[in-house]
């Protein structure tokens, strides 16, 4: 590129060579980007090139920008352009993402972003308060090194765009990335825009080199639209907004963010906004209509960006004529309303770079970037892997304040999806469950979901994904991540394997209203527990059922066989009595089912795996004076299962039964230490011979 | 580059310039990379550069070579390099490969070559028999557009290296790759040699283009070791063959087959080899040593390659000066015996890149090239997906031949994984195991029997993974995977559900003998099956203890409950008191497990998902005539377990079900096709009303 200000014409052919490879050598810069941009024979080495209309409705600056046809070397002199901004230089991209749907797009996005990165990233996320509860939790969770995360909220921009009558379905979001330069803070120079449903296929940082070649005029890099709608010959009567040619497609955009704030963008697009709703009443394609009708009135402000930029697979695409040439694609752009599901002739290639992120496992992303030194702190040591976690990875509605309402709490993996049919037959309300899963599990799980008519008509249901790191089951940590976002007043932490009697939803929330929980009596209501051994198995609808079925054999109370101190406190001979709540006492190995207020203590995280976890959590409950009260009418059934593959590979290992023992011993301590000479009876009841207790 | 052959001297400075222009635009070449090769200040412009070695060891010519360090970019005028070959050039790549776990490695290579490709390639690929027979089969399963392969025999070259004492572990099979010049196709100008331990992180055709460099007399592309080994300082009395400076590795080497043929390569280093042999006795680094020997003596063949084209990760690994420098890391070399385990500074984040190949969707590389003719014919349509299938995914021993032995065959997905250790106990005879994984899972099973010592014992059992594709369990293509590679003259086709009775496989090869079965007679003998509700079961360990399980109510036949149709025709009434094999019946919906010689009719790989597909195999085998011949002390038992996704999923669907039917019918009108008027008693048998049968 030329140093700007040199001038220009100089006579001699010799000089003007000599001229160019100075250029080369004091920029640094890449000519051969200018030398592909005006390959059509456009501009070549001008780098002051506005888009020229000619009367086939295509910017002619735009035709040379489309990709890298074989043989254009020749003329250009370098070969095909990578060029990179300074080693380690940070890197600005804004994203407006509302919802849980687009939260997901999102992080496949980012994931191919990361994929391909080089340099430190500062991600501006303009979000609603759904994405942002999910994006924050899982950015802070992921922990990328190099990358920057800032939140913008939405709901403060609509005021900016509410105004405008849209018909598109990003709806006020699409609208918000006009307001972007006011947004972003004013020390910010440049910044790529993105919407939530690309994925890239390259580096992002030779996108971020293109801010190199605009002229101090050109402020948007955009991609030259591959429809036909802004032609406005798609069908009769069709008036889309104003555009030059094709108009241009802002799915990606390169903003010069202090040039257009100097330049008074805010007020230029909201005039030729406002002029143009006078008569085409509203938006169709939201901000780009916007961005359109501005750059028509104001060509210079544009720089065509190479069409690989933003590959667009809509559903009358042209895209072929840019990628078919370019054998090089750098952001494939889902911009059809059917998304994945797009006809096109190439579209399962399309599918198959798509897949490759939203599958790849997110924790390989974690790799430090070389040669930058980290403008994050250094990671403290953690002695726990962080999982990283998304949380209400389907669309969630939050549940009617009630003063007594109660959510079920458990977590599962793969193996356990089966169980949430019949869970949600047997428990109408709010529920809160934690997947341990990878990310193509995730994706799996998307299909388990969208291919159950129950499950799918549910949107209490909250399902928050924990990704799969390493060898151990974190089963706490899932039970924390689930209680954390359980939002009634009430958790009933079960476990996934239980169902509970059809009728225990509305008999705890009774049980909760009557007894005063939480107000007047700290306390945890205990569900008893019992299991068959049968998998075919006719589900008690009465505790008269249930007794029966226990009497003739069918039924067992929990682990009697194996296991019988986990439950003996429950005393299942007075709760067969029993016609009002009773009271009990904690005693060692004690594991009941319980309902308690949502500000319990949590989990320990410590255990892992298979052993202790829940022992662990009744022990503080009892640490901390809650009362044990068994409800005489509450029921859960264990149903049976194949053992899980993480119980079979470590029950065996004498390493695995050492490590349990070094925790609590260790849980143990802490418990001296927090509670004091209180927490001596659970030291001693655990070192009583099994036998007596 | 400079067009080779021209005056490279000329008086005037504009005139040097213009030429430098005017080789850019005559040859399309890239000028950058000979700027970025020539960067550290040897040579620049010269296309013969040739390595000259300084007192410290270190050849200058590769110095400069070494990635691409910020600010280099000034002195060269252009952007880093990224040349490419001719768009759809085919490039040609040899591997040598031998054994089972190297063919796993080698798939890894391939996947991650394929995901940064854009070139058609041609592999050429080296193999034994075992490499062979996993390698064919899964290229062809994989069906990847625009990939050639081709085999040679390691056999046949074994002559020619075996003659060379060797300490290093890669054993003759690393020589091999001195002979490959008179190995390839005598056409073969040039190739890129791959060890099966490397992985790609970037397109290949870039390393491809480096061949444009190489002047008349280079015919070696090699990049400088990465370690200390051939200064000969490591310990006392540490004698390594002689090397230039640090010598070079051989993990990536680009060969110009035609100029080494034409030099006499082969006479070359045989003599060269021979001498040292006389004084060294043995290589300990295999073909590098030889390599190097060779180059030491003619410095003039090596054109050194950029370090990131082979980052070498061994223990005492230097690669810290390449990539720290380079942030853009080309080919990963995992290049010690501890493979992923090596330990350095950043391991982590090239375990991340390697994790990401050995976990990627390999299907996803089945994507078409875009803008290239495909040389290979167009794939024929295929009514049923093509599943990729990976033979022997563990090292196995084939099994004496033993004219009685008999295969246990069955298949399963991950979530059965559980039973294999229970299965190795009641079986200690030769399995066939077709694994239904995604190429994750398929690194989890390998952890999985890592981490079982029963499992790792067995050199008897042939696990054959096949990858996942598509919404359906294909349940009888699995089948015919493990039916197919069972090894024994018979076969037992069981389920994986099911546990044998622990004398089972001794006395199927004893009542195999005894009935003369296959030779006298034409039969499948039926093993009678059971099944048990409770998850905790005393397994019975003669037929007397099973009759009295069965008695006590502990046990059923094997679908009592909901379909005794399946079994009946097995007369378990007359199995009680049977002391001899009896004949029975074939009738309808019968689906006994039988064993049956290796060549016995396949599965009809249609029936997928849960329905018929055992049903319509036994039909099979009445219609070509195999009696059916109970064994009167053999029986399985089927354990609990809960049900698979795969049924949960589809059981509920009426559209499964009419498709199900669509198949029965189908396979009806084949029957008749092939057995005549013979078939219609299976269609009148269908057709009765089911309470008759």
């Amino acid at each position: 590129m030329l140093p700007r200000g040199r001038p220009r014409a100089l006579g001699a052919a010799a000089l003007l060579l000599l001229l160019l490879l100075v250029g080369f050598f004091r920029l640094g810069g890449d000519p051969e980007s200018r030398g592909a941009a005006g390959g059509g024979g456009a501009g070549g080495l001008d780098p002051a090139l506005t888009p020229h209309v000619p009367p086939d409705g295509r910017p002619r600056g735009t035709a040379g920008l489309d990709g890298d046809p074989p043989g254009d070397h020749n003329r250009s002199g370098c070969h095909p352009p990578r060029p990179r901004p300074p080693k380690c230089e940070l890197l600005h991209v804004a994203i407006v993402c509302a919802g849980h749907n687009s939260s997901r797009d999102v992080i496949t996005l980012v994931k191919s972003l990361l994929f391909y990165r080089r340099n430190p990233l500062h991600l501006h996320l303009v979000t609603d308060s759904v994405a942002r509860n999910i994006l924050e939790t899982l950015f802070q969770t992921w922990m990328v090194p190099a990358v920057h995360i800032s939140f913008y909220d939405a709901e403060e921009l609509k005021p900016q765009v509410s105004w405008i009558p849209n018909k598109h379905y990003s709806g006020l979001y699409g609208l918000m990335k006009l307001a972007l330069p006011g947004v972003l803070p004013p020390h910010l120079a440049r910044v790529i825009v993105l919407d939530t449903d690309v994925t890239f296929a390259s580096d992002i940082a030779e996108l971020w080199a293109l801010f190199a070649h605009f002229s101090d005029k050109q402020v948007i890099g955009l991609v030259e639209n591959q429809s036909d709608w802004y032609l406005g010959n798609l069908w009769k009567n069709h008036r889309p907004w104003p555009a030059l040619g094709r108009g241009f497609n802002t799915g990606v955009i390169l903003l010069q963010l202090d040039r257009l704030r100097q330049a008074g963008w805010e007020k230029t697009w909201r005039q030729i906004a406002t002029r143009e709703l006078r008569t085409l009443l509203a938006t169709s394609l939201a901000d780009q209509d916007v961005f359109n009708a501005v750059i028509k009135e104001h060509p210079g402000l544009v720089w065509p960006l190479p069409c690989v930029w933003n590959v667009q697979l809509s559903d009358h695409s042209q895209a072929e004529h840019c990628y078919l040439e370019a054998s090089d694609l750098k952001v494939i752009h889902w911009n059809s309303p059917k998304k994945l599901r797009v006809k096109n002739k190439h579209v399962a290639f399309f599918r198959s770079l798509h897949l490759t992120f939203l599958e790849y496992d997110g924790n390989l992303l974690r790799r430090e970037l070389f040669g930058c030194s980290s403008p994050l702190p250094p990671r403290a040591e953690q002695q726990l892997t962080v999982h990283r976690v998304h949380l209400t990875f389907l669309p969630h509605e939050l549940p009617a304040p009630q003063p007594h309402d109660v959510t079920l709490v458990a977590q599962l993996s793969m193996d356990r999806l089966q169980m949430l049919e019949a869970l949600c037959r047997h428990w109408p309300g709010p529920m809160s469950l934690a997947l341990y899963l990878t990310d193509a599990e995730a994706q799996q799980f998307l299909r388990f979901v969208a291919a159950s008519a129950v499950l799918s008509a549910r949107r209490d249901v909250a399902y928050h994904v924990v990704y799969r790191d390493g060898p151990l089951y974190p089963v706490n940590q899932l039970r924390n991540v689930a209680l954390a976002q359980a939002l009634t007043p009430y958790v009933f932490l079960s476990d996934i394997d239980f169902l509970p009697a059809y009728s225990l939803y509305d008999y705890l929330r009774t049980s909760i209203e009557q007894l005063e929980l939480g107000s007047r009596r700290k306390a945890a209501l205990v569900v008893p527990a019992f299991e068959t051994l049968h998998y075919r198995f006719g589900f008690p609808s009465s505790k008269a059922e249930l007794l029966a079925l226990l009497d003739s054999g069918s039924l067992h109370t929990f682990r009697y066989h194996e296991w019988p101190r986990g439950h003996a406190p429950t005393d299942y001979a007075r709760w067969r009595e029993a016609r009002a709540p009773y009271l009990v006492q904690w005693a060692a190995d004690y594991e009941p089912y319980v309902v308690v207020p949502r500000d319990c203590p949590h989990y320990d995280p410590r255990f892992m795996g298979f052993g202790w976890n829940k022992v662990a959590h009744i022990v503080e409950l009892d640490a901390q004076q809650y009362e044990l009260l068994v409800l005489p009418e509450a029921f859960i059934v264990h149903l049976p299962h194949t053992p899980s593959l993480d119980i079979s590979r470590f029950r065996s290992s004498p390493a695995y039964r050492d490590c349990l023992q070094a925790l609590k011993d260790e849980f143990h301590q802490d418990l001296s230490r927090r509670y004091g000479a209180a927490a001596l009876k659970y030291l001693t009841a655990l070192q009583q011979p099994r036998g007596l207790a």
